[in-house]
């Protein structure tokens, strides 16, 4: 057998992305191009009286400027992608409510200045609990078309669990109400010998990719849309483009461009602008959004609060849970992270009773959307707190109360459902097993260590994938999946491993919709675990394809041959053997009488494959600035299996990168009238080389039984438990619980001088 | 059952085309192209002493000048690809020496001109046969790489036959000699009641297709060399240019353009030229070749000349036939059209014993190549001749003769093998129960009717196909294949019958070398009966799939199931139907629980489905100008099955009207230096709508066993019998036999005068 899974690999197009030559999404010349800019209004809350284009349309190179009414959407169409232009309301400061279309940059932008927006402003909503009272004044006065889908399906994917009708009486600001409850939670809390609660509060949060979102969209003589578009996904995107706009399928083709990073935040944000803004002007035209107007008009994680109780017996078995989780989705979101946020808040843990109530509520900011794991770090960063406050209140060891409670195969699971094979204990036995951890009682003054545990549900999704063998013996990898953080060279993993082939024989390509097989979007830690189970079986399928070939061939019963170092032999024979190549030009020939070898994959998982990382955390506390030191960091991450682990360690070093921006610093944040003030890198603090700590990287595998050689979703949960670690740590080290995410100096400098 | 088969439809490609819309390979917008243009040396053979660029090179807007030395070849690479500039040798009149590259196509027209060759004549050889004496001048002094690829596959794919070592004495310049002896033809004709020959000679043809043939190439920033092109082939002209330049096939992304024609002509003539040029100037490139270009340095028809020998016995049986067959193949050909021409001149028929021994010989004319069954009309011009001639002799009625001795399925074809099924005779009985025919004896003065039969056997070439159920409920057909003449309405109207749609429900795709399934070049008559089935079994594999998933969904087996107006439903039981649309829908959407629904096909035909047209024709002949009117043109096809009959019947009257052509007028002419005087449309005459006769097309369907619904190649049989049937009836109008195509008016002229 070939080893290729298991193998340190370079990404494939790592040397491109090096050397420059990666062409992104504003990189693709289209000719008689236009460019278009945004015009923005900044105010929180407002009705649009009139918008007067006219000196604008002065500017030399002006070609048009395009209001909400200009876009072509089919009547009905709604949701944030049928209103990418304000319709007729500002929603939040930073609403675009026109669109400039130049034979420049330049000229586009000049004409953004002038266009002149006349408004009212009407009272903005920028406090989410104030928002759900009854008598809370709306955040939008116009109804906007009712949105039938996407709310419905994220509540959907994250399972289900027991609901009831609320009798809460909510203002119509809240869009979305979440109840998942079991058991008796009174009961269970009353019996139990320790209780604790806390407020939490997490910032909003930038995706922070390093390419602002870009999409060009022309129309080919025939009339076919062409989308060449930084999305995480082709076919959901000409889907979704195809309702907006009235358009048969193939009147649209997607091609994803490479992706300069992404984190669930690109996805329809670009592309009905310049597909509305080139069927109604007849030419190409490119947005690619300045980071102002990715910053302030595309879709961050949103802002929470979660308030949670929980409790246990004496003897650390966990009783039960109840709170409440809301999300601030600003004015126009689609994605219902509250009701994914409150599943995750009672952890990975069985409880004897559960009952946690989420909230989505619209307020006059800018719509949220997805960001690695939505919703997961805060509800980590809740739970896990209390988690530490239970284990203190007890006694306990904090990891030892974790390991007691934690999911196990065959648990109910927070959905009510059964659950899968779980590697979360692995990684919590992981890191107990760490020295750092024994050094936990002795560390000086003003240090602390501590755990915390994030864990993701995993997307699922059919999909399916090509394997062609080529007329130089290499494969060609099919598939319709856009390449995120490196699935392409995962892919070419999994097919060399099941076909028999080295790596380098292996060429992946992400086809455009017109002739990929079927995948979703790239998101939800789902790719490895869906599209590549359709690599793997693409790849067997060719496999058999060539062994059959090479039986005929060579007079030898298919079982009875192998592939070895690029070559078909009877086995152990190696003085018979066939190169694969030599057997490839035998078939692809005229007259050839071998049918291509070409294997074709499908898969629909149906169980899921949860992943975890435990995070050890070591720190230190400035009680004179309030600055938080991360001294080292340990990731223990179950991903089922490391098919390159390469790649996968780079998942769990940036995701938990990130997690640290979470933890310390990161904050989208408004002034009192709901203006952004954060809204460029210079304001807008991510963690730079300097602020990321060591890190020490613990892979598990814990096979997941459906996973292409055992693989799970890698992506999500190494962000998820970070700040939960972090805050931990700040609590060992300082005595004091902080329950407000960023953990700033400010914000820590504060609540030690308030704690004497 | 949705009835697609045999239902006339338009082309999908059509309303594209007559709206202007389609995007022709001259048609893609390239930022930063470079315009190439050819510098030709019009001196039939000469030696290459220099090449002075300085004064190109001073034009405004000329960027290089290359000649063949700076085209990055890999060192050995042979054939005609490699040398599409004359590497020190001027091999034809016309023979590209070096290519300008401009920014302008002015500037490269203007550059061209400027370049001095300085050459030395050496001499010419313009005579075929004079040319294939041992003492023979040689058409190439130096002597070329040694190409061991093409001529060897040509000659392969037409099938063996008994060989021989040749004792003959030949020159150098002939470059593949082919006999197909079987059985003792001295016996047979000493045996034989009657016996006939003639020497027969054809002229070049010109393929004469509307569009140029046109190529782009240019590099990726990743590196990888896209090609937009004019090919019939995508997938073999990667793989040719791959082995060129010494690239990996995953280098190079060859997109096939829309053809505006090609009818065998178009492979690798342009595109070692763009992309050597590209590969060396790092720019895109592309060479539109003009007209005049096209006709001077492009791949006609070879000019041949067809000497057999006949006989038959009283009763009506063909005993032997022997003869030569020489192709004028010019001074850079790849293909050996006189080993298929020497298969197919013994006609369809049965022979006691057969000798025929076919040449391909090197002149100084530009190189021959692959036009619309090549060496097939030349073939039937010669022996349906002698056909007409033996029944003349025996005083048998010519159709009957025909009858009695045309090959049947079981009977030893012309290659030994067994032969297969075959439409030949029931398109003879169409023609011989046409009115036409009766009148054969009350014609008036100068009017003939008479018949020609021709046929083609039918390439063959593993290819697949993939089948992808979209969201809409829609299917999309992807295929590596090159639309000709329409098959990519014909994949649609198969899919549609095998899965069950109406024919407005599938689209159809020609993916590029990245991300196709495989197909070889669209040519040979065999993209429906090897794509096709392939397209078939996709189509199948996908509708089993949806039927197991609509199984699942109804609760009821598969095969209780239909497809019926777009919709699954029990047999019979239409209320409880549920569209195709929403079964597509359930599938493909996150945390879906079936597979895609992709069906994958892949075929590798072994068995052949030879095509046959009968030819009935109807003219008068003017003595006093030679003139020959076609009054009236009767083409009985056999088609296997008629899968969408506008379409059969458009190849039935396009072939038989370049039948015409063949028949009438065409000739590419050089003067005695062997210089074309043929360059344009101006001086070379094809058929145009007042020259082509009314047309009765007679569809004959006689099932191929293995071909998608029966179906079999039709694009090649209705050109190889016209112009046999026109001199036949030349003869029955003037009882003068003309053996020299084509039948101008001065050739006709000057034999109804030699003959009294």
């Amino acid at each position: 057998m070939t080893a290729s899974v298991g193998v340190r690999r370079r990404r494939l197009d790592g040397e491109a992305k090096v050397r420059g030559a990666t062409r992104y999404a504003a990189d693709v010349p289209v000719q008689g191009l236009l460019h278009a800019r945004l015009v923005q209004v900044f105010e929180a809350h407002a009705r649009i009286a009139g918008i007067d284009v006219s000196s604008a349309l002065e500017v030399p190179g002006v070609v048009a400027v395009l209001t909400a009414g200009d876009l072509p959407f089919v009547d009905g169409a709604s949701g944030r992608a049928a209103e990418p232009l304000a319709r007729g309301e500002v929603l939040f400061a930073g609403h675009p409510v026109a669109l400039v279309l130049a034979e420049s940059e330049a000229a586009a932008e000049d004409g953004a200045e002038l266009v002149s927006v006349d408004y009212e402003p009407l009272p903005a909503v920028l406090d989410m609990e104030a928002a759900m009272a009854p008598d809370s004044p709306l955040a939008r006065v116009e109804a906007p078309v009712e949105d039938d889908s996407d709310v419905g399906a994220a509540h959907a994917a994250v399972g289900g669990g027991e609901e009831d009708e609320p009798t809460e009486e909510l203002s119509d600001n809240v869009t979305a109400r979440q109840r998942l409850a079991a058991g008796d939670v009174d009961a269970a809390l009353a019996a139990s010998q320790a209780v604790v609660s806390g407020r939490f509060t997490t910032s909003r949060v930038y995706q922070a990719y390093l390419e602002p979102q870009t999409a060009t969209a022309w129309i080919e003589p025939e009339g076919e849309v062409v989308v060449n578009t930084s999305t995480q996904g082709a076919f959901p995107t000409r889907q979704t483009l195809a309702g907006l706009f009235g358009l048969p399928l193939e009147r649209i083709r997607v091609r994803p461009a490479p992706l300069g990073g992404a984190f669930g935040g690109k996805l329809m944000v670009v592309e009905p602008l310049v597909v509305g803004a080139t069927l109604a002007l007849l030419r190409p035209v490119r947005l690619a959004l300045t980071r102002m107007e990715d910053f302030t008009s595309s879709n961050p994680a949103p802002g929470q609060v979660i308030e949670l109780e929980a409790g246990a017996r004496s003897d650390g078995t966990l009783t039960a849970v109840r709170g409440r989780v809301i999300c601030d989705d600003g004015g126009n979101a689609d994605l219902a992270v509250g009701s994914i946020s409150a599943l995750l808040s009672s952890g990975p843990y069985r409880w004897e009773a559960r009952d946690i109530t989420g909230y989505d509520v619209r307020t006059n900011r800018v719509g949220a959307g997805a960001y690695r794991a939505p919703g997961a770090p805060p509800a980590a960063f809740a739970i896990e707190a209390l988690i530490d406050d239970l284990a203190g209140r007890l006694g306990v060891d904090p990891i030892e109360l974790r390991l007691q409670n934690v999911l196990k195969e065959g648990d109910t699971g927070p959905d009510g459902g059964a659950f899968p094979v779980f590697g979360a204990a692995e990684c919590l036995e992981r890191v107990r097993s760490h020295p750092l951890w024994a050094r936990r009682g002795e560390l000086p003054d003003d240090e602390g260590v501590a755990v915390g545990i994030g864990w993701w549900p995993g997307g699922l999704e059919p999909a399916a994938a090509a394997c062609r063998l080529d007329s130089d013996g290499g494969l060609t990898i099919v598939t319709g999946a856009v390449d995120m953080s490196g699935t392409e060279t995962t892919f070419a993993t999994i097919a060399a491993e099941a076909f028999g082939l080295p790596l380098d024989k292996v060429r992946v390509v992400a086809a455009d919709t017109a002739s990929g097989t079927y995948a979703g979007m790239s998101g939800g830690s789902k790719v490895t675990y869906t599209v590549g189970a359709a690599v793997e079986r693409a790849a067997r399928d060719a496999r058999e394809q060539l062994l059959r070939m090479a039986s005929s061939e060579l007079e030898i019963a298919p079982e009875d041959l192998e592939i070895v170092d690029g070559k078909v032999q009877p086995i152990g024979v190696p003085s018979e053997a066939r190169s694969v190549a030599e057997l490839a030009q035998e078939i692809l020939r005229f007259g050839g009488r071998y049918e291509p070898v070409e294997g074709h994959g499908r898969t629909a998982q149906t169980s899921r494959a949860p992943g975890a990382a435990a995070h050890l955390t070591h720190l230190r506390v400035n009680r004179d600035t309030g600055d938080v030191e991360v001294l080292s960091h340990v990731v223990a991450q179950d991903v089922g299996r490391a098919l390159n682990p390469d790649l996968v360690e780079g998942q769990m070093q940036g995701g938990a990168a990130q997690g640290i921006g979470w933890a310390l610093m990161e904050s989208l944040t408004d002034n009192e009238e709901g203006q952004p003030v954060t809204t460029s890198f210079v304001s807008y603090a991510v963690p730079t080389v300097d602020r990321v700590p060591p890190m020490e990287l613990e892979v598990v595998e814990v096979p997941a039984p459906d996973g292409p050689f055992g693989a799970k979703g890698v992506g999500e949960p190494p962000v998820v438990g970070v700040a939960a670690a972090v805050a931990n740590a700040v609590a060992e080290a300082t005595g004091v619980r902080l329950r407000d995410l960023p953990l700033t100096p400010e914000r820590v400098w504060s609540a030690l001088g308030a704690a004497g």
